[in-house]
């Protein structure tokens, strides 16, 4: 399950929509909360998103740590840390932390994204690792 | 389970440790992320963190609004949007708009707290309804 998560985090950081619509079901329940934006939901919409992320992001890479995860049935619930260091066009590059609820629905023999909701981490201190 | 779902506002608007005592599950396994915070797990800390909320909230109301539902098996996912009014002891009441994954467990009959992830959302107007 730890890879299913990091698959979401590689296709993030490859700024890849191909990649994100592998790991999303493609339904209307699905559920998207991006970093103080508002509720999106329905796969159209949080495809959109994406795009619009990746479009206005020169360069994301991801650490991810304390990932904690749980299984119930068909559900698997993620828990973990982004560790964030994002550069949007033309800016400058900022780290941050963003913790992550990741939801992935078994459909089946696979596991597909659900529902992310990301929040910033108000106090946040990069861990010392290069990433 | 709206109803459950409702009844973890009510808690929270009555800051009452004895009412979050009944919602969540015991176990080392919960989860929560209140807004900009890091994340906590274990029901003895989460419970010490609504402590040291309800001791600095003078008052708090809550309009759940948007609230969706689903169910799998014996996970129900609730996400909502929390128009809350909160005056911290000492200071002057705000109006903020929280994002929340809530994640309920079926134990025996029961619907119980295991996930909370609340979220500010950042461009937020308050409805314009009496709360």
């Amino acid at each position: 399950m730890e890879d299913i998560n990091n698959r979401f985090y590689r296709a993030f950081q490859g700024l890849s929509i191909g990649e994100m619509d592998k790991i999303w079901e493609h339904g209307d329940g699905v559920v998207c909360i991006h970093p103080g934006w508002d509720l999106i939901t329905g796969w159209l919409a949080i495809r959109e998103s994406w795009i619009t992320i990746f479009q206005n992001t020169a360069r994301v890479k991801f650490l991810i740590t304390n990932t904690k995860i749980q299984i119930f049935g068909d559900i698997a619930v993620v828990v973990c840390l982004e560790n964030v260091e994002s550069t949007v066009v033309g800016g400058y590059a900022i780290k941050s932390g963003i913790l992550a609820t990741n939801l992935f629905k078994k459909v089946k023999s696979e596991w597909l994204m659900i529902h992310h909701h990301g929040s910033i981490v108000t106090d946040y201190m990069p861990p010392n690792i290069s990433t």
